[in-house]
């Protein structure tokens, strides 16, 4: 910052004038069930599976960090490719997700054990509440899923809880539609379960 | 709220799920700099000038408003169609747009009178600083200007400064091109100016 315009593209989400955060597989270790397909996925070219923006809003209560998130299309094994999700450090900060283009899911946990997951498309804005982790799942076989996202300057990112239990539920393709599961992993350390 | 998921139109911005607050030019006595054009508009039919949609989100510090604004295309004399504009109740809070479909500006000004316009078009986030005031300007002869916004829930909103002394600069066409002049009404009482 501070640039008072920035462009990001309405179906891409890119933004030529700014460099994304980039996420290929491998940065993802023990958090899809399918730990062979996993694997092979990340020996055979490693994809990328989501980039996002972190336009350098300083940390603080009066901001709005905001930018793009593009998750893409694919799967590891059944489950379909998603963000790694996170809390708020700040845990009871909301954010607001507005799709641009695709298809997809947000799946949202606190951490008392309630979560929900909730479908999105194009024109779908997505309010995440306060004290619940949120991670983006692209359920379209071709097609990014794009989304405009908004939080406090200062709510900042716990993506540690995440790595280290995981999510409750997992979304995996079961005769070509969504379907949310048990995580058969959730809470155990993932590099060794 | 609690809506989880609420639908925008892309390109309208309109959402088939809630209502939205509507603003008749009637409604924005004084903001006009060519009074006998206002007359004359409102009495020939009070055009609909802008709408925008308010989910009701909690006043809270740790949620985030969200929704769009709709401004439609049309001039008062050679002033573009705009949102009545306003501070935050508390100032010290930013605001983020991203323009979904049309042409148009962001003007922005701070108590202090440090002011600046800036263009957007579909794909432009205009990152909105804390202190400054905001109105979203049409200078489209054709088409709606759409834009999704956030902002943290208690920030409230102050229309009483601007409906009590204006903006420092307007937006007028000439020679078909949007040019910003100072407000020759500025810091006057609109009702007598």
């Amino acid at each position: 910052m501070r640039l008072l315009t920035t462009p990001f593209d309405l179906v891409t989400g890119l933004s030529g004038d700014v460099e994304p955060i980039r996420r290929n597989l491998s940065e993802m270790a023990g958090m899809y069930a399918d730990q062979a397909a996993f694997d092979a996925m990340v020996a055979g070219g490693d994809p990328l599976v989501y980039e996002f923006y972190d336009l350098g809003v300083p940390s603080d209560a009066g901001e709005i960090a905001f930018g793009t998130s593009i998750t893409y299309p694919g799967k590891v094994g059944a489950e379909y490719f998603m963000t790694k999700g996170h809390f708020h450090s700040i845990l009871e900060t909301a954010e607001v997700y507005y799709c641009l283009s695709g298809e997809g899911q947000m799946m949202m946990e606190n951490p008392e054990g309630d979560w929900k997951s909730v479908e999105m498309s194009a024109g779908t804005a997505v309010y995440v509440p306060a004290r619940y982790a949120h991670r983006s799942i692209n359920t379209s076989a071709t097609e990014p899923l794009v989304t405009f996202f908004a939080f406090r300057g200062d709510a900042g990112h716990d993506y540690g809880t995440i790595e280290e239990k995981g999510y409750r539920n997992l979304l995996v393709e079961r005769d070509g539609q969504p379907v949310t599961i048990e995580n058969p992993k959730w809470g155990a350390d993932p590099e060794t379960a």
